[in-house]
């Protein structure tokens, strides 16, 4: 029997599924739209050294890489000459690709979001797939503050729109970091390690932290020193938590632009799910300034994140570019969504329609199929979605058939009711049936 | 300089390209899901052996193949070792796996649309890429003529609806193309060579299939008389298109079926864009009931075409499965219809909008930007895409910039006038410019 598994770590995904995940994508868009970001989709396979070298040496293991073809296959050769094109392996590095290539046809302040797949030869686990998609909305081109607070509102109106009433956006800023470290005078070679410790604060709580920082040769007396500060903001409002911070760095050059950058955000962003974070530090290493994420409770990570990164955009011309982005996780997104059970509420609510069809059309009687497909025209223009059975040898029962796929309603067709222009129609709800005017089916059932 | 080109032969979509796209791809979704026809995806990638021997030995070529990772590969192997994935080559192969592997989830008639990329390494040329997107649309499970009526329907329906008025979906059959092969003595083993020929028709005129038939030792005789009866089938109406056509063939049990097929097929479709053309082969060898194309007049190719192939869809089973297919050719439409300025005229209808945003906030006065945010939300509420300029140090200037990016009306923000509630908003297409209340505003901008 041959094998007709999708390739491992990869998924079909079925009607409802699909469902799912159009409704999910719908609200980013309209939100992302809202606010002026504008689509862009990149190829999925790129020239190879496009990609190498940009994800660090783990990365660059996950790529996926196309054999050469025909004459260009030496098979003798290793592997950096087998192969000369990739797969997308995230959605920032063709963006950067584009803005400089594109740079005369895009906006000096090119707003976009992408929402494509993205590949990743990563061992696969519950949640982690090799083809995902990513969903990245990034501001290039501008250093305002603005920017940052576009974002988070927008990344808050979407959550919010999804039906998440428990999420926090946490945000903190790459400068306060450094200024926080160099209040307690962890030196500049030890900031790092630091750094990766403290992210894992939620994780592996105080004592954790403690014992990294003991193991990475740091002073535990600064690490207490971190902590105490940590423990006093997690009570403070954020106005509350900024000033402590100012207390704590003192007179520290960029840690102050980096306070008031974040009072800045915080001042145009006018929601209530933002809270500063002091020990969040984000792992990726091109953060440059604020940094943000967002989580609920039901989900060890995050569900998305984001910050500015000023010194990425430019890496193929010449210039600095600014950018700040945000990135949802919509893998994630959807897990939750459907553990909570939030799309049967949609459902529930007239949202969203995971079933195939609002009804299906049948007849007993061959000699209407005719008919039928003219009934099924005319609902269709009333807005229905309309199957028609579609077989007159009748192996299968249409009704029994329609509870099998789940159709709320069918339309049965019989000369003797046609001669008067009605027919039944069926509930698959109730089991109810009554005979009704062609006429009036589509407003029977829409109610 | 870093090369920053999309792969040779794949293309980078910016925002006004995206929203062409997805203008077409939205009337195909909403005409599809009307007739009750549901979404698929399958991934990109699929395990080698799906897709090896499936597309000939030319196609197969075609394939990108990935190279395999770490301790896997040999590079020492050869290709057919080298490589254990390959991308999507067309979207048939995948939903025969899928309609094997979720044979109990799915409904035993399965309607589904699939509107993906499919990647072929072919050369490059105009119209002709390595990354485009397929769009098909088959019913899986019945053998019924409802089904070629409702895909000739709904194909009708999307041409019609994307602005179309002057296509043609020509039907045929194969068993009526053999039955006429039969009539003119063309033996079995010609039969094939002749469809070749005939169906160049279009392209190399009656002398190219003569000298084609000629070449290929096909008795000239029979030509003549096929080219005859297509001659004289062209001024024919359906109806005695196909009595001529019964005639000639004769009591070719096969060739009667047909003719009762398409007879069943025109009776049930009610569009004028349907008609009979017997010389219509359609290369691929796989269709086994009637097959159908749809043409444009300034395309030498088709935009559309399908037909039943019953012997595919169980190539991963034990069962044959009755299929019936349309595809659509989504990068052909989009060309046609740029070329015809139909995306312009859409624009000047409403229909489609291709600027990034409906309104720009901005102001010259930097104290002011929690009022440009907070106004920007409100207009957001109403519905517009509201861009706000995000540089509060004014390098470009607002107005300018929102000519650059053809943004239809900016507000511009002054304390005076916020003081009264009021604001100006100008009107970019036609220079007015007025002093507005800021509670007016969305309603001015929308009329």
């Amino acid at each position: 029997m041959t094998n007709t598994n999708p390739a491992r770590g990869m998924r079909d995904f079925l009607p409802s599924d699909i469902r799912k995940r159009e409704y999910v994508i719908g609200i980013i868009k309209e939100v992302y739209e809202s606010y002026g970001f504008e689509p862009l989709e990149t190829p999925a396979v790129e020239n190879i050294e496009t990609l190498t070298g940009k994800y660090g040496e783990e990365g660059n293991q996950l790529i996926y890489k196309i054999l050469k073809r025909g004459e260009k296959l030496d098979a003798n050769a290793g592997e950096k000459d087998l192969a000369d094109l990739a797969l997308r392996y995230d959605l920032t590095v063709p963006l950067a690709r584009v803005v400089t290539n594109h740079r005369n046809d895009l906006p000096r302040f090119f707003k976009r979001y992408q929402i494509q797949p993205v590949w990743r030869a990563d061992r696969p686990a519950r949640g982690r797939f090799r083809e995902f998609y990513q969903c990245d909305v990034d501001a290039i081109g501008s250093s305002s503050m603005i920017v940052e607070a576009e974002l988070c509102a927008a990344g808050n109106e979407i959550l919010s729109g999804l039906g998440f009433d428990d999420f926090v956006i946490r945000i903190n800023h790459r400068e306060i970091l450094y200024a926080m470290l160099d209040a307690v005078e962890i030196n500049e070679e030890k900031q790092t390690d630091a750094l990766v410790a403290l992210d894992k604060l939620d994780k592996i709580g105080s004592e954790g932290v403690l014992k990294e920082f003991e193991t990475r040769g740091i002073d535990k007396n600064a690490a207490n020193k971190l902590l105490g500060l940590f423990d006093e903001l997690k009570t403070s409002d954020n106005l509350h938590a900024l000033e402590s911070l100012s207390k704590f760095i003192g007179n520290h050059e960029k840690g102050k632009q980096g306070v008031n950058q974040i009072l800045q955000i915080l001042q145009l962003v006018n929601v209530n799910s933002l809270k500063i974070d002091a020990s969040l530090a984000r792992g990726l290493s091109y953060y440059t300034g604020a940094i943000f994420e967002a989580n609920v409770p039901d989900l060890a990570g995050s569900i998305a994140s984001g910050g500015r990164y000023d010194g990425l955009i430019g890496m193929f011309g010449k210039e600095q570019i600014p950018a700040c982005g945000f990135s949802l996780g919509l893998e994630r997104i959807l897990v939750v969504m459907e553990e909570r059970g939030m799309f049967q509420k949609l459902v529930e609510e007239g949202k969203l329609k995971l079933d195939s069809a609002d009804v299906m059309i049948a007849s007993f009687d061959e000699s209407l199929v005719d008919e039928c497909l003219k009934i099924a025209g005319d609902l269709r223009k009333s807005g229905l979605r309309t199957l028609v059975y579609p077989e007159a040898d009748q192996k299968i029962k249409p009704l029994k058939y329609a509870e099998q796929i789940n159709v709320p309603f069918v339309c049965l067709v019989k000369a003797t009711e046609l001669a008067e222009n009605k027919l039944t129609l069926k509930n698959m709800r109730t089991g109810e049936q009554e005979t009704v005017g062609t006429d009036e089916v589509a407003g029977k059932i829409k109610k």
